[in-house]
């Protein structure tokens, strides 16, 4: 548990990284939804701030005033029990609130927080607005990838930030590294925050591999796809292949052939291909099609988690081949904070790791992340496994 | 023709007046397209602008500058022979340009085409100004209608403008004009400027029929959809009873219900239905079942057009029985400028009159609208005919 | 009004009629629906079947026992009043009845019919037999269509009937029949049969124009189709540029292009293509495009009336350009029999003349056919008006 | 490894059983594709038999002649190496062949490996037999359960077959049975035949257990039911959730509430619901919605094999909780034989046990059957796992 200070320099912070990750938009950037899966980031500003509202100020603070009595209908999510919400798709149609009108939400839901939190102190309340600093942690990496995709799908392609470092260089030489066959310890044993997803620490069995030290490069994938990689039927789940085939996909998300040339969209702007940098914004299905044409497999997540401690990771998030299930013993909390982890158990696979668009703190070697196999705008990446 | 200072002024004025409706918008209302008919206010801004540009600055002014390479591309529509074109269905997924740079670019064109034509007068460049002008009152029309679906869609039904007069109040008493059978010519036989669809004045033969002088009101249509009008296949056409069924359309649009009472949603906001009223925002669907219920009929266009003369007319487009088709004798202009009415020459029909969103001088009694049957986002209406 | 006893041979010809048309299909043909728009052939043996149980049998025959009490709610199509129906794309996921069901089920109600109408000869029922016959007849075109369209899919194009004549030959020579402008008259005046959508005799004003006196022909069509028609969206309404792009249409339904040349499927088998027959089996988007290419125009219906009897037609439906509405004073007939034609009075083109697949006697100068644009399974052509 | 006199007699076996499968089916009933996953059964006839042919005939028969060279084409399914296939969707929209055709097709093949076997018998051809035995009992119980789905959802509800039972009566008493923590080998270790899927012998570390000994009854899923187990979004995955809400699920597939009664149709007819049997026809969403509300969960496909030989199984697939993964060491073998198991990995659900559909001899403990999680046309149920 963390103490009330610095739960509340941790709180105010969160918030304030959070707008900062928007300061180089224009306001037309925040209220787009160009798919689905892309939430316009003047959502992300009012959900993330709603969550506090809904979870303490409304439940904790006596005669407290809702900022606007629609908001909680506008920036709900997936909290069926909370009540209506905007469908998904429907996010990028609203136009109000304005994105000032967000950012006076925003200054009154933290400044009602802060003074709330600066005279009560109870563990319960403690342990929320911990989540809600980590729920806010998740949405600023959304925020980073959604406004990449929001640029980065613009005919015009306009920059994010000069400063933005996507592709930093590495000096690592790949190698294999050995891990002997055993029982070993999986889930989260220290007395920091992590999601109900982790715990349930549990024993597994895991057989002889060998696990490469490094991320596969721009340079090996760019050799997958001009050895025909994405015409090979048989390296393609077969649901892959009939995605690849529907919607034209032949290289990775942000990839752009010009005259014969990649290059690759970046939050910079439009770049050359970074022959040294991983690879990214590659579905699960594409990570599988390159380790089946390289001979070797993608790891599970155990295998992942017992071998991290041997290698550098935090650049991009890596595809596993494990379904995303619950730990032994696993129980969903109860009531609506409860909702999140569990009821997206079924058709996901996890990924391991972290990205670039990671916020500090915000993973760890026992992080659970998921997302369907299609998806490709997260700073997805891919490490190999051999067996013996 | 008109005179070149006129054409001058003329052109200013209508620039002016496109930005004056959407002086009360917020930047993010510029932004989205919630369905596919409707448009960003900031495409509207920036298709009226690229007209100029593309029509007369780039081929008749000598080294012209466009403002930007790429802007021919984001702000085409339907011209097929210019380009291609960002698919009407994306409209909603650019941020960018930003609103500030569409008025820079409206004020770039703009000016740039008041230099050009204080110097230069011929003939042919007159005309295509008169065709610009008028394409951007066209658009200043669906710039009304679109913000209203924009803001009427918003969960917080935001208000557009405190004096916009949708429902005019009116004292006439309704009658039937009896109009005898015989020979009428029509087409648009003036001299001033008139698309080409009006062109070809020709004879029909019109049967003797009695035509109302006033609209179906609000309180008509309310009986409509108490004695269970939406619910009686009988008055329906097959496939208007597939999509009130598919779609659960019960009322007009921006009817809604609450707690047992009727209410609008206006330009003014949300106010209680006013019954007298003229009825709007139906489909050709809905004013066809509305005249079945009453057991007689809509009028054809050209009924239309010869009676009139004898009745007000311009607060609703009146859905009319007529499909749109050529008149006889109708070419299309030669060029990517001819591509626009004839194309649409199917599956449309006739809508005649004018709304309350109509700009002054663009209707006249010769003027075909049209649109698909089920739309409703424009500001419609219905009058009905008997026969003898 | 037919005299009873013709109308019993005409009731039993009919009845026969129908099911020779089916004798060369084999059980697996009966039962399959490949598009919406093709029904399988059991359940046009059923519906027509179930005309006259519904409409006279179960309603005159005091004590009738219907042959399967669900067999109402199988074979009903578009009659909303009577009861709720199969859903159309449901009819192709019916095994059942099976076809020897359905034949006894004809044999059935066709004697029962028989039986009372040696008995009962009022005008009433008269009229409804009278119209069961002629619905009938029609669907024993839909059927050579629909069986046509099963066999042409099938990736073992079978036969169908060898003596099936679908290209007579013609010795005519093309040239235009000049008709002046006046008043003319339209709608059937005879005192047979003819359905409610040609009554209502009314004059029409036409301007003068010239028609030509052959379909068009395969011949022809392929000079459209090797000039690139199908790749010059000039020649298209925006919403046939959609259809064509969208399905890769690029030449006539049934063609093939197989080692350069073109064939044609045909219910004798596949052809080399028959250049001197009239081009078929396409949609009114072509037939406009191909007018389009000519430089010429489609006649509307009513200039097709008028003119038809100075030349000769029945071997293929001319697309016209009339939009289908209806004529002066139509009412639909009240009940569930009326519902058939008023219904599908939007947004579909009239088609005059008879084809091929036309029942003897079941077309005449007034007979107003209607389909969808985008339909091309009927045996559709097209004949060119020039204006003067 | 069969000896060549077993392998001939289970070949010709299986070759009859399939057929005496569809004996009491119409002809009607073979050709018809009622949604996607249900295959019409003359695809399956034909299908199972162009393994055969495709594999061993045209490869080692020296100048064998194929029966008819479009056939590979028509009855080609997944293998995507071999040709290219009819589309899935497609299936249900051919006539021809006749089944008539395909039962030749049958007996010409049967008749030509029967005599190609007595004479050659290396190994690898008794492999390949032995795969296409496997692959056509795969078949077999597929036939059952689209012939179940063709005929429950005609509204005839006709019966298949008066004796064939999915219901047995069990008199068993329910309890858990407690399986201690520790490393268990999971795999095939036998030497019969196998998937290889099953392959790869491998040891996992489970947490101890309770699994029940007796599958969920129709009266146990009836109180889920009547308790609104349907309507608790707190209990389904949010995916689960959309899917019950976008096409109204209520119950499991086959139920029909009769004024107030349930009743299940079954291959016997409709009949009541019998409440002593085991659930069936339901999704991994339902089963998992089930162990919810029951406070329990479903066991992993490893807690299953190894918890198998205490109890009775055999009646229904049961749903796991595990995802459709490769086991360690797992290689797709080569070529088009191969490409069955491995390509479908991802987004499935491990089933294991058996059920009254399928074949004698076509399970063991070891078998992974998997489909998608929201599929419900085979006979699936659940079993209870409690942690301790």
């Amino acid at each position: 548990m963390i103490l009330t200070d610095n739960l509340l320099t941790s709180f105010i912070k969160t918030r304030s990284d959070t707008e900062e990750i928007c300061a180089p938009l224009e306001i037309e950037d925040y209220v787009i939804q160009p798919i689905v899966d892309v939430s316009p980031p003047k959502w992300h500003l009012g959900h993330t701030t709603w969550f506090f509202e809904e979870f303490i100020l409304s439940k904790y603070v006596a005669n407290y005033k809702r900022f606007h009595p629609e908001y909680a209908y506008v920036f709900n999510s997936y909290y069926e029990s909370v009540g209506k919400r905007v469908v998904r798709t429907d996010r990028g149609n609203l136009s109000r609130p304005t994105v000032s009108e967000v950012y006076e939400y925003r200054d009154y839901v933290t400044s009602h927080l802060q003074a709330f939190l600066e005279e009560n102190s109870n563990e319960k309340i403690q342990d929320i607005v911990e989540i809600g600093i980590h729920h806010e942690k998740q949405h600023q990496e959304l925020l980073i990838t959604d406004i990449k995709y929001i640029l980065g799908n613009n005919p015009l392609l306009p920059k994010y930030n000069e400063t933005f470092t996507e592709n930093p260089t590495s000096d690592q030489v790949s190698q294999y590294i050995n891990i002997e066959e055993g029982i070993y310890e999986i889930g989260y044993k220290g007395h920091d925050f992590c999601y109900d997803n982790e715990l349930g620490v549990h024993k597994v069995f895991l057989q002889e591999y060998n696990i490469c030290n490094t991320l596969i490069s721009n340079k090996e994938y760019l050799e997958f796809v001009e050895d025909n990689g994405y015409k090979n039927s048989l390296l393609w789940h077969a649901e892959a292949w009939d995605w690849i085939n529907s919607y034209g996909i032949k290289v990775p998300l942000y990839w752009h052939n010009i005259e014969g040339r990649y290059h690759q969209y970046t939050l910079r702007g439009l770049k050359d291909l970074d022959l040294n940098a991983p690879v990214t914004h590659i579905s699960y299905y594409e990570a599988f099609a390159f380790s089946q044409w390289k001979g070797e497999r993608l790891p599970t997540e155990f295998e992942w988690e017992v071998a991290q401690q041997y290698f550098q990771w935090g650049l991009r998030w890596e595809w596993t081949e494990s379904a995303y299930s619950p730990y032994p013993g696993y129980k969903k909390a109860i009531g609506a904070l409860g909702e999140y982890n569990g009821k997206f158990m079924v058709n996901q696979k996890v990924l391991r790791g972290g990205s670039v668009a990671t916020p500090q703190n915000h993973t760890r070697p026992t992080y659970r992340n998921f997302f369907h196999p299609y998806l490709r705008w997260q700073f997805t990446g891919l490490r190999l496994v051999k067996d013996t």
